[in-house]
C-alpha cells in the first residue's frame, strides 16, 4: 500500500519550522509494510494545496495531511477540502465540546477564531483530536482515502498513531511483511564499511536491502526486510544478522536502533553503575542527552558544568596549579575534573570535557575543535584529545556522542 | 523567482533522517526575495528522481536537489542527471583532489567508493564542495537552471550560501525587496493573540503579510513585507511595527527574531550579570541551551545537574530537612536549590528546577507534568509550580523555556 504526505504550511517553506511529522507519520507506516512514495510541502495556498491533493490522490491509495488548520489559517484548508469532495462546512457538535473542554482545562477563554475550528466539511467523518482542537477529517473517493490532520506534531503523532493508523489498517486489510534489524556501528567511516559489506550487499537475497545512516560519531547499519511469510522472513534475516556482526566485530555496539545514550544506560544498569559528568564545552549536552531517557535515574547521579575556571576549581576541586601549569583545555584539566566529579556527585564512573567550541577561542596550538576528555573509573582514568570538524553546535554534538562512546567501549 | 527543492532519500520516506535541508535552504533564500514554490522529498530511484525534475523544472526557474549522491548511493542520482540533461560520466582531477585531501586530513584510506565519487556528469559544471567529498553539480536547460548539493547538511548549508546561493544572484540579477520584521510574545495563546491582532491584520496594506509561529512557552510573530523599494517599504514596516508593538505591549520581550536564551544572553550582557543554573527534572537542558550560544561565557558560570537527591545536598547544599520535609519536587527545594547554586558558583542569579517529567514518577498530588522552578537573584528569590502537559521531552523542553522567559521577566 503506497501513501503520499502532503505538509502544509507557508512557515515551513520559508524554513521558520522543520517539518518532523512527515518523519514520524514515516516511521509509523513502515512498519506495517506499507511506503511512502514522496512527501509534498505546499504554501497555505487553495490552488497549490489542489494541485497536491489531485496529484497524490492519483498516485497513491492514502493521502495524509497535516497543517493547514490553526485557528489562524483562515480555513483555506477546509474550504479546499469542501471544494474537492463536494459539500460545505457545517458546525460539529462534538469538536465544539472537545474544543470548549480543552479551553476550560487551560484556563483560556473561547474566542470566534477558535469556534471556528468546530466547523467541519459535510463529506468528512471527524475523528477526535485527543490534545488539541483541531479536529482530525476522513475523508474517501473512489476507493482511496484521504486523512487531514493537524500540524502541531504532538498531536499528529497521537493521533495518527492512537486513531488514524488503526482506522487505515482496518479500511485496508491484508498487508505484506516488513521486518528491520539496525545495527550502531562505531570506530569506522561509512565509506570503509561499504567497502567492508561490498561482497555481502552484493549477496543480498531479494527483499532485503542494506541502509546507511552516518550520524555525528557513529553509523546506523540498518537491514531492511520484505516478504510474505514472517516466520522464514525472520529466520533468513537472523542469519543475515550474524553474518554481518561476523564481518563488522566489536565496532558493533548494539544490535538494534538506539542512540548512544541509551545503550549506555543498559550498561551502566547491567552493570549496576551510577554516572556522573563534568562538563566544560559540551555545557550540560551529556547531562542533557542522559536524561532525556526515562528510568535513568538509576543510573545518572548528576553533573556539573564548570564553564568558569572559578567553578571548576570551586565546584570539581580542580587545582589551581593545573589550570595555571596547562590551561582550562588540556587533559590534565580534564582528568582532575573527572575524578573531581566522580567524588562530589559520589558516582561509579565520570567523565569529563573541555574544550574550544569555537567560533571564537581557537589558538594556533589549540584550535576550535579541540576537545579534552576524560572517562573515570574506580581503577583507572583515561584521558584523550579530539580534533572535531564542524561549527560549535557540531563540535557540542560530536563531543557529547564521543564521549558516550567511549564510556560504552570502557565500560562492555 | 521561484525555487523548486527536491529532497532525495529513503532514510527521509521511512523516517529514519528529517530533512533540515530544504529549511535551512529556504531561510537563505526568502531574505532575497525568492520563494520556494514547494519541497518533494523521493526515494533513490531513478523514475521517481526524474519525475519530480521534470516537474520541478516546468514549475519553477530553479530547482535546487539535495541529497543521493553518498559514497553508497550507487550514483542513481547522476545517471538520472545524464539521462535528463545528455552525456556520460567523466572522472574530475578537480574533485578527485579534494577527495583526496579530505582523506589525508581526516587519517582515512581512500577506496574505490569514495573514488567513484569524483565522477561527475560531463554536462555539469563542478562547484567546490569544501567540506566534503561529493561535487556540487550546476546544470542549465532552457534558461533554467538545477543544482544538486550533497545532503550531508552541514555541507550542504555551507555550500549553498558560499558558492551556489551567490551564483545564482549572479546568474538571475534583478529582483523585488523584502523585509521582516519579527517580535517574540509570551503570556498570551495564539488564538487569544489573533483575536487582539484581528483589526491590525485586516488593515494590512498589499504585500504585508502576518506569521503566527507558536513555540513551546512563546510565540513567534513576523510581519513579511514585500515591494519595489526599499526606503518605502521599511518606513511601512516601521510604522506597523511601532503599531503592532503597542496593542501588544509589554508581552512582547523581543522585537527581533531571538531565541529566549539569546535575549537572557543580551539581558545579562547588557546588565553586567552572571548566571548559574541548578536542574534537576530539565536535567542540564538550561546548561545546554545557554552554552549553544558563542560567547556566553561572558554571563554564564555554570550549572549543578543534581538528579539525585544525595548531590542536591553534596553539591547544592539543600537540607536534609526540606527534602525529608516537602519532598524534592518542592518550591521549598527549588528554592534552597537555587540559593545554593548562586553561592557555589558565586554567580548574581540562578534559576533551579525540580518535577516530574515522566512518564513514570508522578502521583495525585504530583501529576507528571508539575515542575516547581526557583529564580534567586541578589535581592529576592521566587518560586512557582508549573502543570506542563505533553511527554517527558515536551516537559522538559517547555520547563527550560519558562524558567528562561520568567528570568527574562525578572531581569528587565
Amino acid at each position: 500500500m503506497e501513501v503520499s504526505i502532503i505538509v502544509i504550511g507557508d512557515e515551513l517553506l520559508i524554513g521558520q519550522v522543520t517539518d518532523t511529522n512527515s518523519g514520524d507519520i514515516a516511521r509509523m507506516i513502515s512498519p506495517v509494510g506499507w511506503t511512502v512514495r514522496n512527501v509534498a510541502v505546499v504554501h497555505d495556498d487553495s490552488d497549490a494545496i489542489r494541485n497536491a491533493i489531485e496529484q497524490a490522490l492519483s498516485d497513491t491509495d492514502i493521502v495524509l495531511i497535516t497543517g493547514g488548520l490553526g485557528p489562524t489559517k483562515d480555513d483555506i484548508t477546509k474550504a479546499t477540502l469542501c471544494s474537492i469532495f463536494g459539500g460545505g462546512l457545517h458546525l460539529d457538535e462534538g469538536v465544539l465540546a472537545n474544543v470548549e473542554n480543552i479551553f476550560r482545562r487551560r484556563g483560556l477563554q473561547m474566542n470566534e477564531l477558535t469556534r471556528s475550528q468546530a466547523m467541519v466539511p459535510d463529506m468528512c467523518r471527524v475523528i477526535p483530536n485527543d490534545l488539541g482542537t483541531a479536529p482530525v477529517m476522513w475523508f474517501e473517493r473512489d476507493g482511496k482515502v484521504l486523512v487531514a490532520m493537524p500540524g502541531v506534531p504532538f498531536e499528529t503523532r497521537h493521533a495518527f498513531s492512537q486513531h488514524v493508523l488503526p482506522a487505515l489498517l482496518e479500511h485496508f486489510p491484508g498487508r505484506s511483511v516488513v521486518e528491520h534489524r539496525t545495527f550502531i556501528v562505531v570506530n569506522i567511516s561509512e565509506s570503509d564499511l561499504a567497502g567492508m559489506l561490498d561482497g555481502w550487499e552484493e549477496a543480498l537475497p531479494r527483499g532485503f536491502h542494506l541502509a546507511y545512516l552516518p550520524q555525528a560519531g557513529y553509523i546506523r547499519l540498518r537491514i531492511d526486510a520484505v516478504g510474505e511469510n514472517r516466520n522464514s522472513l525472520v529466520a533468513d534475516l537472523n542469519r543475515l544478522s550474524s553474518s554481518l556482526s561476523a564481518i563488522i566485530g566489536d565496532r558493533i555496539i548494539a544490535s538494534e536502533d538506539l542512540a548512544p545514550e541509551e545503550i549506555l544506560m543498559r550498561l551502566l544498569k547491567e552493570k549496576g553503575l551510577t554516572m556522573g559528568t563534568a562538563e566544560s564545552c559540551t555545557g550540560g549536552n551529556i547531562a542533557h542527552r542522559m536524561t532525556m531517557l526515562p528510568g535513568v535515574s538509576d543510573v545518572f547521579s548528576g553533573g556539573i558544568v564548570s564553564y568558569s575556571n572559578e567553578v571548576k576549581i570551586r565546584a570539581l576541586g580542580v587545582s589551581n596549579e593545573t589550570l595555571m601549569a596547562y590551561g582550562a583545555v588540556s587533559e590534565p584539566t580534564a582528568r582532575e575534573m573527572a575524578e573531581g566529579a566522580r567524588h562530589i556527585l559520589n558516582c561509579d564512573v565520570a567523565v569529563a570535557t573541555s574544550g574550544i567550541a569555537g567560533p571564537g577561542g581557537g589558538t594556533p596550538d589549540k584550535p576550535v575543535g579541540t576537545v579534552c576528555i576524560a572517562i573515570a573509573t574506580p581503577e583507572t582514568t583515561m584521558c584523550d584529545t579530539l580534533h572535531l570538524p564542524g561549527n560549535r553546535s557540531r563540535v557540542i554534538d560530536r563531543a557529547t556522542t564521543t564521549v558516550l562512546v567511549r564510556l560504552i567501549l570502557a565500560l562492555r
